[in-house]
């Protein structure tokens, strides 16, 4: 197969490159970084995920070939590693907040380093939550045969994996990472926890498809959601001059022990009391008190009668698309 | 680890090949393409979305290290790249659409090479389209902290980024390419955008999971979005012998700064006036004036008060699987 | 960029690595696995899955330059090494369900090489399906041009096509590796069908985001599913001391010829006669009688006249988050 | 690390760029294929010639998994990729001869795939000399434990394993391929064998490196030559006009059963009877009769008494660098 | 570019792998292992060495960024790696060594891990002579501007790296792979030293391409030698029935602060007395006393007279090849 | 296969990891490097050598599909990468060389941004000394078929493309890097230029293996050199307290069109007239007049009468390892 060459075809490339270079949209479009802070790389932050993985899970994920003989060996070697491959993500997303709003970047370096050691730090306490959360997974899906399958296959590890690290990043201030793990997570499982989320020991998602958790929702222990299951907002506030305020309490409070069937949607600052069910596809938007069982008002279905005549052009009802 | 050889297996393993080579279905699941036109490659489309993608948002993605300054020798190599990977991908669809329907062949390659001219000519309003999603987006999202964040993060760039390229060669008539850029942001976002879908300035999606948009809704400007919103068909026509009729106008439009929440259902050749809001989890089957709020009439849920029975064998309600 | 060196931090390394060595929750979450049985490789269930694909639709995927003359040499050498890789897979998968229960593992190689050879044998048939799945594919979206383009391009073939392999393995009491492909394919598509689920032929999902489709459903032939349905447990049984009992009859039966449109829920063991259609976002619990028609209920939306004062701070109401 | 812009640089890469691009050497220096046309490429190269190893020594090189009751379907799959492989590469090959003396090229497609067939029919044949070769290096170095090291280790078996093949596509008329292949093997080993060299079977090479064989040399059966052993010419032929006459016999013939070792120099058309020896270093330029022994003149090295003096400058005295 | 099919080709790719099946020279050139004992992996030697040589040489090969204060972590993250990566490779090379000999394969597995933990406590003896090594490539170079300058580009110490390793290995009968390693050495830098030579410290190889080095030479301390310079045998010998009888002692031993000059040849069992000089390109086949000086006899070169006439059909005279 | 845990060879590899870390010779093996300057990346100065080949030979070496017509946008990208990653490595050699000796390292940058682009300046008048080179290399040989082919294949153009490369940035002062590149070559060919040497237009170098060119050599317009040549040192000038003085003029000069036949040796600053013809394996450490051919004397060989008796246990003289 072969092309002709572009001949006239090549004062196009130049216009369509000039026109491209022009400015007006080109400023937004573009970061123009300083020459030593790139954009975080996706695929360094993909290894430090992996390497987080490893040590969390260790003959799960990761080397599978190390025995736990020598596992402290490559533990600590990798916890260096990842110290310094996190540190340096972390500057870049510091340095990007900073260029984005003129700040100065003279301690940038000194900061990711002693963000990436004190995230570091808490790997213990991670670690802890994330078996908690493997529990409840075990225990809450008919379908595990073994609280091991749901380390390696369910998407809700996947996804608190993801958060429980997210999290805690965010709540050291780094900028721009916790979000991209959190997204990590959401393009490969559906489920979408946003870093600022806080949520409680033995959490568990089952199918996970959908799931949307607020910046500031509050869940408690012991709590399970369904597929689809939106924690959301109800209302943004705008200041003055219509622009949002960011950072409000605005999404839901789970207390202890309470699940969400799929498809329900609970949306503002209410509080859904403990040990409260939430049936399927239900619409919230009030508090609700302990020990509550909230189930959607049976609809009456009409049931029409079938009948495919001959000359019928609708062949659907519904949402086809 | 080791097995014991095949022995007798091997008999077995020419008669499932023989089997597989038998003709019935095997000629519908075979695509005996030309030798010089095999399908198109996935991985050559991947590198042709990321040339774009760097394109359109230099210092976000590609060469993290290319300065400003020489962006303009980086950018024409590239799309003399591209217009060279892109003809050859075209070029593979549309031997791909003649084979299947048994044209012939002897112009796919200028007719290739012109459309992607054409397609790359249309770079810079494809770039101001995004500058406006970028927009949208900022604004949109109280938990976005800068522009330049959405254009990094936000799974709502992702699909708009497929989609203006993607319908932009739908335009041109480019078959089969379309629909696989639009697959590769459904699968990482969960966004699922028809290519024929025409879609004003300003759009976004927040969370965006299961939402579906179809293949000749139109949607005006500064319209936003939520997860689980659906766009669809009510029905499909029929021709007299019972084919689907293709192409029919039969999903919705949206004027402008319509907003439209999760889960919300929109279904049929409907018009939602201009300014309106969908509430989440509608299910709209009809018309909409301009400035119109349509909410879901409030379901009257029962509470049932919990009593978890030391004998009770029921322990949920609702959509566990 | 330069980062100081650790000086003092290192201190801080040795802890993390200690506590993270430190036994109680170290056990659950690691598998200590015997030294020749690690966990089986996502890699290379990966690779055993691209040559399915290829094997099941020559000429779509895989090497793309095998002529249809030469296809028999390539499918043999191509079975050889799948039986190998797949036995290998599946011993692994093997071993680690009888560490998690402390059996013995003397014959786990013998029997994962006939599990794999009977699978293998069970290629043709899954093929056949999977050319029914094409038809319906191509004959149920008005926006399909061609079959080959749903073999390249839909999720339903994706989702199909790992879940009859799964399916298949699963029936042969595969342990672990029915789950892992089943998982590949949902974090592809959205689409959630547990291996055990049982589906007949000419299957066709649109869209598909959202869907779930539980361990022990029943399709029958000729159905179709839209995005964000749900066939699920409505409750799950538990014995005297309160364990979940698995693998209990809990998820619907479709009969044959069944449509069930977007967002809709079904629940239960409950039986939906032949012929039938479920309409969008319809909850259901109940069984239907055949060539039923079940829409949900006509929800009378209030219409609230927009009024966006200025002194409104209320910016959406819905499910914004 | 950051570098400065380059400022007022880039006037300067468009100057290089200009000169780069000015015609006079730029024409010598460029090859400017037809599209579809490139040269060679030397990774494919590489692909061809592992396929060949794995044909010609399986178990030895190629996927060692493959047990030998499965080795045909392997085989098979790998000739028929071999076979595509391979004669694309010689197409590129003739037609970048034919750009060179700007003859037509309209038949080099078909002229390649029936050289790249011709070519496989031989490789039973080369195999066999193969073996050969093995069987001469492991009863022709003293080190060598087992036939099979020397397949695996001995870069003479990496030597002729290329010529042979390059010589049989040499033979053949296939351009620039035979040279490439050869050159493959010089650079891995320092054998530099030209693909015209004629050659009998059970050739050992020992060490090997410096080793040059030329163009017209013709070696008989059960050679053996050590490191360093030139087979050269001792002039050049050229016509009226003073350019060389190309193809002439101009190196030397081995008849059977001669060893030359290591450092020798053999020069010009020259024969060296049957079952004759020259010794290491000897520099030869005339015939040697059948059974002869020549040994280089026994040199009467001077031995100088050493003596480090103190002011003695001079530290060594050969060949230091 | 597209070939036409095959065709009638099959048949005659099936004869070609029917021919390669035939029994007679496959059976010596197929290596038909027990499946869990495939070749040694020259991918995994590989990396066996980059680590080993990272060990060796922190800072200058492996991960550049690791600091000295977290170079402990690394170091036994690493050598763990090794001791199992090694030990496999050693079982490998143990079990095709019998299989060629017939030889049970019980205690192949012990047998590996014994001897790779012998070889790695070995490692820091090996370390202290590289050091040495390098000493001896600094002060002997006058072109070397550093010590470190030789530790990351000279070919000695690529060879001596290779070469120390390798011994180290043959030393405790590790069959195969010493020579797999020292190959790969002698493929990159032209020098070819057999696992079996005994070589002092600090030695030094200048240029090295050509150099050889016999399987039983012995080198003393603080010895030099150039480029092409060979230690060989000057006969073998064989048994009654003619077969060679290996590892005799048939090469040569220098001892202390011995220089040898480029192409020197010294062949046979013959000692090079300490603090001896052997001039360039001599030839030397009997003993040498201590502080000797050899220098090749002045050869009495004819200067010719050079006249390039008109007609003079004779370019060169010499070793054009 | 199965490895038995290490158990209490755990100690063991602690022990060794002590040992590689004790100070003594470690401190001269570890390049503890500044954090932010690891030795340079043999990758990516691969990556520069293959864009700089790209660069002077279009369409033989680089993107194989890029049209002339469109040349000059991917020169000017790729010239302007190069800068930035040889600037870089530049950057890496200087403060290697710093670190070795101990000097500031403030302007490091700047000074390697400069050489950089000094650099790059020369590569028009390299790429016109190569045009030279492969004109010599096609006339020069008269097995090459079309100077494309020189450039394509012949060890010579590699040799020279790196050498011409290195010499100009060695003439630039860059330390380190020019060292780096002539090993590449001379590891790919067996020839060993140092930087340093200066060779005029129209070099040839026929086969090249063992070729050795020093440091301070100097060559003429249209010389010619065939494989073994070496132009060495004869002696090294060492200074009062013993250590050897560097940079001295020590190796030979070659006037114009000079030829050295195979294995000849020149040693000692000796000038060789123009016009002169050096024989094979001539050893010449002497002046030679212009017009001068200078034949080894032709050695007697004695010719002993083969005889291999029976009992004979000799089976070679001469050179046999």
């Amino acid at each position: 197969m072969s092309f002709t060459p572009l001949g006239q075809g090549i004062p196009l490339i130049d216009q369509i490159a000039d026109a491209l270079c022009a400015r007006a949209p080109y400023q937004v479009m573009t970061y123009d970084s300083p020459a030593s802070s790139p954009m975080p790389s996706l695929e360094a932050l993909g290894e430090v995920m992996s390497r987080l993985r490893a040590a969390l899970f260790p003959g799960y994920f990761g080397n599978a070939r190390i025995a736990a003989s020598s596992l402290r060996y490559h533990l600590s070697a990798s916890l260096d590693s990842l110290y310094r491959q996190l540190a340096e993500q972390i500057r870049r997303g510091i340095c990007f907040t900073r260029a984005e709003t003129s700040s100065a970047c003279a301690d940038c370096c000194d900061l990711a380093q002693e963000k990436a050691l004190d995230f570091l730090a808490q790997l213990p306490a991670i670690r802890d939550l994330l078996a908690g959360d493997v529990k409840a997974a075990y225990e809450g899906d008919p379908a595990a045969k073994t609280p091991g399958e749901t380390i390696f296959c369910y998407p809700s590890l996947v996804a608190m994996t993801n958060h429980r690290i997210a999290h805690a990043l965010h709540a050291l201030d780094v900028p721009l990472i916790p979000r991209i793990i959190s997204e990590m997570a959401h393009s490969a499982t559906g489920i979408d926890i946003h870093p600022g989320a806080s949520i409680g020991p033995e959490f568990f998602i089952d199918h996970g498809t959908g799931v949307v958790i607020g910046e500031t929702s509050v869940i408690g222990a012991r709590c399970r959601v369904y597929q689809g299951v939106t924690l959301g907002a109800l209302s943004f506030v705008a200041d003055g001059s219509g622009v949002l305020v960011k950072g409000m309490p605005r999404h839901p409070i789970l207390e202890d022990e309470v699940i969400v069937y799929a498809g329900a949607t609970i949306l503002g600052r209410v509080t859904i009391g403990g040990n409260s069910i939430i049936g399927g596809n239900v619409w919230l938007t009030r508090d609700v008190p302990r020990n509550s069982r909230i189930v959607q008002q049976q609809s009456v279905d009409s049931i029409v009668p079938s009948g495919k005549a001959a000359g019928d052009i609708m062949t659907g009802f519904g949402a086809g698309v």
